[in-house]
């Protein structure tokens, strides 16, 4: 706890001092422009990751970043996603996965958890879909590929979930919101980005275009563009 | 978005180059010693505002930095507390609030809220007791003088509802584990830390005697001494 | 009741009499190839409207046939989907949709059935993201147009919603289901199926190619191929 | 699927050219006189097995035949029970077990379907009543005849659960409501229908007196006559 | 509170001095022979309107002596029901409502309650069979009359929600439970119970025959004799 | 029954005779001033052993006296609270935990609970804080010493709960409410109360000062003083 407040300190000491403005602009409202999801895991820090001052990250986490469809939990999740779209306008989502991620283990020995640690075994139960898919798809996987697969798919899936909440739902049918799914390697420090077209994970430069606007999403106004019933 | 890839390589060409050997040593597995819960607002950097490091805190965020008692919410946070305190057994828990948090404002607005935003109506409704007691107890306030006395009190009753789940519950009780309350001011930079004996939030510094076990916590095992029934 | 108890009579001396065999073949046992999704709207009929005989199709209706997410409710939609995947191994599912739908009509008028059939608006609660989505990309709708867009859209959205099942998700991804939208005109008779190549509903005829597997669903393994982390 | 794409211009052909005149009346609007609730299995078709024209039945489908009572769940049966009595007015309600149903089955074997299929044993849990009753009431029976006791049993079970929605014992009190109880053999083809006088399932011929009114409800307004306190 | 304390004292003075043997036989274990269900109002007091020593009523009180349907709430009532019956093999229950009893008038300004008393508002919620009902049959009642025939039909549907217990159901089935409805009057001392066959509440006495056994419940096991499938 | 029955006119004949004056008094409204919650053992008889009118206490009983944190159930214990403390502007309340408590027994055999009374393990995983934090701290103590641990610790974490609730956080802070902590021993009809200065159980009447208001609660105003941000 020490360590913590002199942090404090050399925080105001350099931080505050040489961020006078950009603490300024901030005191009385926030304008993030991305919505950051992703594990509670003491090795993700995702203003350092992302090289970036406070108020450009609105942040999400908890164990497994994991994001319950709509309607399937009270907790935190869904209406700070709501507060981000609907009250700040957000309208990129990263849900960013983590190598070595403590609570897809704990998919891999949900049983033994339930006696243990219940609470972690009924949050796990909302990754369900990932732990079922992935045993059911990669039997022959194990160790870290195991790991690494449950890490790569559970990101995907956690943004179908996404996709079932109504105003991210509304928001991505009128072109106005982006979702990128990244995964980041806590020993090496890189992050991969799925890419849709490939459905591979790749260094997110590859995807640099000319523009913000190209670089590959997971899910953008193309997937669902207007119903023409005859 | 583009910014954002920008920053993760400036990320891996400064940080990740100097901090070598910290990131093999997490590559396996992480040991934080501080369990670290705050709003999802934009404005509040965990690991900036303290000067740590990647391993260093593991974080729970949500709009609000509000913790459901037990049994009340199937979200994230009972999970990720259970995991923190008994997977990862860590022995400190800090729960920051920070000035102008748009959650605490939306508290005082519940009832519109309840048409636009349901899902920010009903995660709120957790936080319930902050605004009934705030209202009924200072229903002179108003205005930012409002929002500062919603920030201190509804930390302070988070910590009530941390306890009670039950393994909060039984470290509390058998003296390992502390449990802090913090406010971190978004335009000065500088944090307040409640200190029980005088019923105040001050400088944290104020609370720094000897050695790190004579800081003063909200809640640790000289409030909850085994009960000696005649 | 009187003309039901003369049905029964009739079905007998009429359909049972000629299909004895298939009735035996089915005593112990059944091994429907669909499972149909329906409103439970009395003027949409199943076997009629797809000529088929009992044992064909296993069916689920509930007013707006509405699939809420994965863990968001607790009644027969879950465990019914479930038995049909996992203990009858269904590989194709239609989700029904039909004009002049009363419960597309009743998302129209979401507050004032909270009081009179709150029963009702609790569960059309769960096709908000269909009511959320039509209204704000469709303003300009109105009339039978607008409940034709909101049929239309809540297909695709529940099947969506499906989606987020562990066991269709699993199924899905190791290509062994399919999934289909339908919309029933309840005075033509006729169907329309949704074409995910040109994101319309057509006749379902001009799907239909040279055998079974070329008919275009609105999800098929081609969506979810295996994610190749580099 | 080509099979049921066939079979939509097959009812096109014969049913619908031969009903114009019925599917004209009901395009804008349904007037069915029964609540026909029954098993998911694709061997009970209501439309069939009553010899009912499109129109006739609104209907209510899951595994089981089950209706959890009032509150117990969130899923399709409640708004739809709801919306057929509160917004359609109908006056009867048939809840039709059958012969080898899986869902009664699957009440046997309880346990082993928590871990194989979890959603299927959750929803069982609500015939919790049908599974204990039974197998403390007959714990001689066994095989088919268990099996076919529980089917019988499990429909007046559902029916007692019914009673406990508000709307369903209002209507029951003011003698505006009618419920049988009726299992389908899925071999032979016939129907038979509980008799509240003798307790026993009868041919529902049996039942049919001079005019509908007199044939035998499980639950009629007789069952529920004013209080009269003293 | 002192009036409390002084309370304790007299009580030993005079009870538990005169009660040795009794209090000696009840050290370890109790045996009693009703669950005795009713309001948590201060003017009914069981052991007290019943003349019955300590070890001879095992109750439950809540606002209302509501009982949720099986499955619908999961606060105290289900389990202490299940303990009675199941552990205890109780096998008479007593659902006692009385008159004035404020949470029957709660249901009729149910809404006005929804903001100020949010939680008096859910609990009574479950009382909503018993407002619809009453209102929509008897709707030229008003005042006490209203009142009255509020707390005397709430009893007879909360014996209905109890039905749908599986260990109450299963006991009726067979023969080993029945259940007493009764009303009592905070002004005269007088209790009224319900009389099944007159469809009346009576003085109890004119129900009292020969035998315990004689006595007339609302539910015993004749009203659900075992069914015979032909 | 018949004793019951009988013990209803030696009520109306003893006490109803003696007390008309309080009757009338009470016949149109209820002033308890205190809330008290116990266990539903039959041991354990409010009025009897606190030898109390009717009236005067406003009763809850479950199994175990168990207050699930806010939020966290939806039975009667919340509203029923809430009505105590908002309708009747009770200021006391006294949760009564007692000796050889069969709820506390089932603590320790809770997975035996879960499937031969799946309501009472549910109801007792409220007090799973009592407990884990009984069984971490006092591992040595077994039998009746462990018992009487569960009792008296469990007695002051429901009452930790309590304090979640916003009605009773509220008048905590106002200085409104007092809480009291009493164990009942059903053999020698004595009463402990916890004294929060020692942190031990003892005789009421040593807490029992010069005036009503010096009775030390186990919470009361003093606890929560206002915070006084700088
Ligand atoms: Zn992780
Ligand atoms: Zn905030
Ligand atoms: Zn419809
Ligand atoms: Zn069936
Ligand atoms: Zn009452
Ligand atoms: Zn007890």
């Amino acid at each position: 706890m020490k360590k913590l407040i002199r942090g404090l300190d050399k925080f105001r000491e350099t931080y505050v001092d040489s961020h006078q403005e950009l603490l300024g602009q901030l005191a009385h409202s926030q304008t993030p422009r991305v919505l950051f999801i992703t594990c509670s895991d003491s090795r993700v820090a995702p203003n350092l990751i992302t090289d970036t001052d406070v108020g450009e990250l609105f942040v999400i986490r908890n164990a497994g970043n994991i994001i319950p469809p709509y309607g399937a939990a009270n907790g935190g999740e869904g209406g700070t996603i709501e507060y981000a779209i609907n009250a700040l306008n957000i309208e990129q989502i990263v849900i960013c996965g983590h190598s070595n991620c403590g609570a897809m283990k704990g998919l891999l020995k949900l049983n033994k958890l339930q006696k243990d640690m219940p609470l972690v075994y009924d949050w796990l139960k909302h990754a369900e879909s990932t732990r079922r898919m992935v045993q059911e798809t990669y039997p022959h996987y194990e160790g870290d590929d195991l790991i690494e697969v449950l890490v790569a798919e559970n990101v995907l899936i956690q943004i179908d979930n996404l996709k079932t909440y109504p105003i991210i739902r509304s928001r991505l049918h009128q072109g106005r919101l982006k979702i990128y799914a990244w995964i980041y390697n806590v020993e090496t420090g890189k992050v991969l980005a799925y890419d849709a077209r490939t459905h591979t994970y790749i260094p997110p430069e590859g995807q640099l275009l000319d523009d913000d606007d190209t670089v590959r999403s997971y899910v953008s106004c193309g997937d669902n563009t207007a119903v023409v019933p005859i």
